[in-house]
């Protein structure tokens, strides 16, 4: 069993480019024995996105804290606390902080994306 | 792409026998296309706890608000918003509320494990 906080895990930072503000993290990966499937944990700064794009691998998202928007379709929605997203393989998406906090989310993906 | 709160799904209740005082909601499965692994959002009330049990497949868990203690080979652990735990297959494990508030968590499952 393993039992960390996230913060325990050196980020990996995104700032340049198609990606603002972005601080990744892999929490439970193949480094763990975890073989299915893999937890990354993101802090998106205020004014920070990630980048827009799709790849054929599905997200399971929760939003842990801050306020932020999803783009879907030509849309922004709002996301928060409590907020869950699923973002099938192959659909277009970008995420970006909307708050003054910084918004931080669980973000889950298949063994067989690249872990970061 | 589904967008909801967690809340917006009608939990399933486990209050007996060797569980108590757990609402547990399937926000992500096989029924909106995700084949790959399952999210389950649980609430444990203040002095509930899941059963102790172990089984073939791992849980992934993000604790999102509340103070809760993790057993894990004889000891109770800490953890609280922003703890992540990896409970890798057939490592006996129970989750409890020590806190005050409902203790809530992300619990992710992959897809050869019942949905809840």
């Amino acid at each position: 069993m393993k039992i960390i906080k996230y913060t325990d895990v050196k980020p990996v930072l995104f700032d340049g480019g198609p990606a603002r503000g972005i601080a990744g993290r892999v929490v439970i990966g193949k480094n763990d024995g975890a073989n299915n499937f893999c937890m990354r944990i993101f802090e998106v700064s205020p004014e920070g996105f990630t980048p827009r794009h799709s790849h054929a691998w599905e997200h399971e998202i929760f939003i842990h804290s801050g306020n932020g928007e999803v783009y879907n379709n030509g849309s922004w929605i709002p996301v928060s606390a409590g907020s869950v997203v699923f973002i099938p393989g192959n659909e277009e998406h970008q995420i970006r902080n909307v708050g003054k906090d910084p918004l931080v989310f669980a973000c889950l993906i298949p063994s067989n994306a690249p872990e970061l």
